[in-house]
Formats: C-alpha cells, sequence, structure tokens
C-alpha cells in the first residue's frame, strides 16, 4: 500500500509531518509519498535520521495553499501545488490515499476537480469522528464539505456514514441518527423533517432523532447526519466549549495556593480529559462521496495526529471502503 | 409594573416557581399574578410564610401544558392551561409581561395564537443570554422559535437582538455577527452569504461573520443572528459540552485518593466554572417579535432562574422594549 502525503499544506511545520509519515511507514509497514519542497523534506528526514528510499520517496511540488485563501481560485491557479500534485498522484494510481492537512476547502473542491465524484453520490460528506465521555468515538457526516444540503443529499450521507463506521471503525451494525431539535419524528426544520421519513425508508439502521447535547454523552448512535453547515457548528461548539473551560481553569487554578495544589494533584486527569474531548489529535476526517480515498488532517496536526490520519487512510484502503461506497449507490449488497 | 408567571409549566415543582415569584416581588418591588392551581399555590405561599393580596395575586388555572406536548395542538386544545390563561391576561392588559418556564414550542405557538406578531416583524426570534469566559453576556438570536429562515428573518432578528441588547443589557451600541463557518464575507451557506450582504446595510453595528468557537472565549459581538434550528444546536451543543466535562472529571475524581484531594481543593472553582457557563441559571429568554413581552424561562428553573427571567421581564417593560421594537419596523428611530 502506498499513502500520499501532502507535507506543505495548511498551518503546520513540514517536520511534523514528515516525521508523522515515517512514522506511519514503520508502523504500519506501508510506503509514503511525501509531497513538498524537496530541499526541506530532504532536510527533516535528515534530522529523523530516514532515509529517502522506497518505503519513504518525495514528489515534488512548487507552492502551497494557504489555510486563508478561497478554495476555488487556489485550487484552480496553483497547480504546482502541493494539494494538486498529490491529487493528480491519486488519480493517475501513483498511490492508494491522499492525507492533506491543508485547508478543507481546498482539497474539498480539488478532490471534486481532480478526481471527481463516485458515480450516482450527488454531493460529498466530510466525517468527523468525534469522542465521548465513554470512550468510544462516533462519526458525524457531514461537518463542512456540503453546506447546503436537500433531503437525498443526507440519505447519501447516512448511506455512505455507515459504510464508514462499518469499514473504518469495526461496528458491524451501525446506528445511524438524524441531528436535529426535538426527538420526535417531524421536530426539526423542513430539511430534517423531510430527511427524516427518507432515512425510514433507507436500506440503513436508523435511529430517529438525535440532540446536540446528547451526543457527547449518551452517545446514542453510531454516525449522526446533519448538513455541512450545521455540523461545522456543532464541532466549534464544541472545541469552544471544551477551550472556554480549559481557559477558565486555567485562570481559576491560579488564584489560590490552595487551588494551585489541588491543581497538580489533578492534572493528569484533567489532561487526560482535555484529550479526550479533543477531536484534533484524533486522525483526520475522510472526504466521502469522491472518486478516491481522500483524509482531511485537522490544520493544526501534529505528528501523532498525523499517525492517526494515516491509519484512516490505511483502513479505508484495505477495507475497499471505496468499492463499498461505489456499490451502494449500484443498488449491489455492501 | 405587574408580571404574570405561570407556575405549572413544564418539568416544574410549583413551589420553586412561587418562591421565585415572592421574591422578585420583594426585591424589585412589584405585583405578580401566579397563575396555576390556586391549592397548590396558596400551599406554597403558606410554606414560605407569604400571603396572597395585592402584590401576590392568583389567576386560577385548571390544566397544565407538559414539555412533550405538540405545541399547536396543546395550545389549541387545553384553553383552560396556566400558560394560555396567562397568554389571555397578558393580552387584556392584566399584566405587562408574562415568564413561562413551559414548553418552549407552546410558548412561541401560544403567544402567536393569542398576542400576534408586531405588525412588520415577519417571524419571532427567541433570545439566549450565554455567558463567555471574560465574564459578560452575548445575546443569540434565534435559539428555537423560527427554524426555517430567509435571509430577511435574520436582519429581523439582528434589529430586534440590538434592540433588546440596548433595552435589557444596557449597552448602547451593540454590535452584531453573522453567525458562519469561515470568517470572511460569503462564507457559508447561501442563507449566510445572503444575509451577510443584507446585514451591511441594515441600520446595525454589523461585524462580520463570527464562527461558534469564538463566542464563549473572545465574545467577538454582543449579539448573534442566526436561524433557529442553527441556535438551538450550538445552545445544546455548548451545553453537551460542559455536561460531558463534568461527567469526565467526577469520574476522574473518584479514581484514586491524590484525586480525591486535589478535587476537594478546587471545589470552589470547578462550581464557579460550571455556574458560569450554565445558561440555565441565567434568568429567561425573550421571545422577541410578538406583540407584547414573552419571557421563557427554562424548563429546570429553580426559584433564582426564576428572579433572573422576571429580572428580564422588568427590564423590558421599564425600557419600553415593545414599543422600541415596533417603532425599528415603522422606520422611526429607536
Amino acid at each position: 500500500m502506498q499513502i500520499i502525503l501532502d507535507v506543505m499544506g495548511g498551518d503546520q511545520i513540514p517536520g511534523n509531518l514528515v516525521e508523522g509519515g515515517v512514522r506511519a511507514a514503520r508502523e504500519f509497514d506501508l510506503d509514503i509519498v511525501l509531497v513538498g519542497d524537496p530541499p526541506v523534506i530532504r532536510s527533516s528526514l535528515k534530522k529523523l535520521g530516514a532515509i529517502e528510499g522506497s518505503q519513504v520517496s518525495i514528489l515534488a511540488s512548487e507552492s502551497v495553499i494557504r489555510m486563508d485563501e478561497p478554495p476555488v481560485q487556489a485550487v484552480r491557479k496553483k497547480r504546482d501545488s502541493s494539494l494538486v500534485r498529490g491529487l493528480h498522484a491519486l488519480r493517475e494510481q501513483d498511490g492508494d490515499a491522499l492525507v492533506s492537512p491543508g485547508n478543507t476547502g481546498a482539497v474539498v473542491a480539488g478532490s471534486l476537480f481532480t478526481l471527481g465524484r463516485i458515480p450516482g453520490i450527488p454531493r460529498p460528506g466530510l466525517v468527523a469522528n468525534l469522542p465521548s465521555v465513554d470512550g468510544a468515538d462516533f462519526a458525524m457526516v457531514d461537518v463542512g464539505a456540503t453546506v447546503d444540503c436537500m433531503p437525498e443529499h443526507l440519505v447519501h450521507f447516512a448511506s455512505m456514514g455507515s459504510i464508514y463506521a462499518r469499514d473504518v471503525m469495526g461496528i458491524s451494525r451501525p446506528r445511524v441518527g438524524l441531528l436535529s431539535i426535538g426527538e420526535e419524528k417531524g421536530k426539526g426544520n423542513r430539511l430534517a423533517s423531510k430527511t427524516f421519513s427518507l432515512l425510514q425508508d433507507a436500506p440503513i439502521t436508523f435511529a430517529g432523532n438525535v440532540e446536540s447535547h446528547q451526543l457527547l454523552n449518551g452517545r446514542p448512535v453510531d454516525v449522526v447526519v446533519c448538513d455541512g453547515f450545521v455540523g461545522n457548528v456543532f464541532l466549534k461548539a464544541t472545541e469552544g466549549a471544551v477551550g472556554a473551560i480549559v481557559s477558565l481553569l486555567k485562570a481559576g487554578l491560579s488564584s489560590s495556593r490552595r487551588a494551585k495544589l489541588g491543581a497538580m494533584m489533578l492534572r493528569p486527569i484533567l489532561r487526560h480529559l482535555v484529550g479526550k474531548l479533543d477531536y484534533h489529535s484524533r486522525g483526520g476526517a475522510p472526504l466521502l462521496g469522491v472518486n478516491g480515498v481522500v483524509i482531511v488532517a485537522h490544520g493544526r496536526s501534529d505528528a501523532d495526529a498525523i499517525v492517526g490520519a494515516i491509519d484512516v487512510a490505511r483502513r479505508a484502503v484495505s477495507s475497499g471502503m471505496r468499492k463499498h461506497l461505489a456499490e451502494s449507490v449500484e443498488g449491489k449488497a455492501t
């Protein structure tokens, strides 16, 4: 198996990404193609004591798409960027999957331009793996690839999310919930209400509406579907609440000697807790529905997160996820 | 000033609500009309050592709209409920404002049926007062009254939210942000993108897009506008994240003697912290755009929360908020 890794994308320090790639190559015994500026990559490899060879190779690119660039224009203009070079390599089957920690919008636009959609899937969906207090993750589709959805798009997200949960998360009969406000059928907005009826007839295990306060706590389902705007708001609201609590704790902890002492004793628990809820540290977000295995790593990924994202890519490739996604819309058994 | 308080609504223990009403009457020197089952109210008053009189009076109702009842049907059928009786009293000017801790959907539907809209305001918006780590609150409109919005509805929310921030929160020139994903103009879904252009021309102080992870932390604006579905998802996502952290802390705290000791020392800080982020404890949510001052208190309100909700009602009445809302759509200066 060969994984293409964009080591220039986003706000990253290429050294961290190269390190993640090299570690994943060793750990999972696979080949890595590092896409980026060759001198930068070589210097990182040298620092790591790793050598360029068949397991770790370099694909040269000349430019970088920054995090704040308008996605569509950037992808059209910067054909020599690490992202677009990597996507072309994936299309030409010079690799089985692409991992990029870059501008999410650019990864979505670039994937649609370069790879296209899987025939029969109208819109791509980005998956976030989210934690819950019981320790098990759940998947949310879509968290930002398709921000204006029709009910049938959400039905595709439900079907693709189920295949992802089976192939990558190893859940044999994933339960799917529809994110809404109110639990009863018909509660929510027009999109949720129409989608509910369609999901009842879809070949998935539909568990009804779920509300956003339940997800991290009860983990009522394995897969949650929503439009990409709502999913992105949910994701960032959770991130914001965790961040707010951490900064309140930090401020409170420095307020008295007693609190400082308490904090010292609690530090391992607090660290574990924040780590548990920090979805940044948890691998990558697969972009489902495009014609290739594409994983978006978070813009602030460190080497650990890159190893996690490559692990997701590896599972998706070895399980045949793309084939299962294509078969699901052909009406074949998956 | 006379405030009508529905003491039967929702999951409440009437005694807590009666206590909140009696305390608010004393604290703010106003009259309270308690709507509910007279024997239940009288027994609560007796326990509190309070007496029925001109400052605390009773309006009898026979039934209750439960939290899980379908709002529209419940309001139509249960004309003798505490909510509907209270709304009729408000319409007949037997009070200046209504506070109900009941079924939010029923309060919205009942207010629209009984009071109607302020002419020129197409849809009502429910306001949540939310906390931020810097201690100051911000207001979000809408958090669930109107779940399918057109861009012009959001412009009305922005205008109504500005009047609320000025009249009730005491912010002289409130800054308004549009909840979206991505900060630049045009980022987000079609609704956000179209609303952005309209807000640039609206007679408010528009500060551009805000993202959900910024709100509790940086508090970039005083008022955030979004459609009611997205606002409700945001609210409950925040609630869920806070709840998840509290339960992880509780689990972690019982794990070792060292952690227990640390927790004991940190307890005051943790309690303060959770209180700070717990919007349940913060007064009530005004329903803007209906023809009367209606405040929804949270379904799990205790006496303190009821005092807070009555405080919001009192400020809205004494500032002339309803008149300002009506004037704003007549094109008059507010």
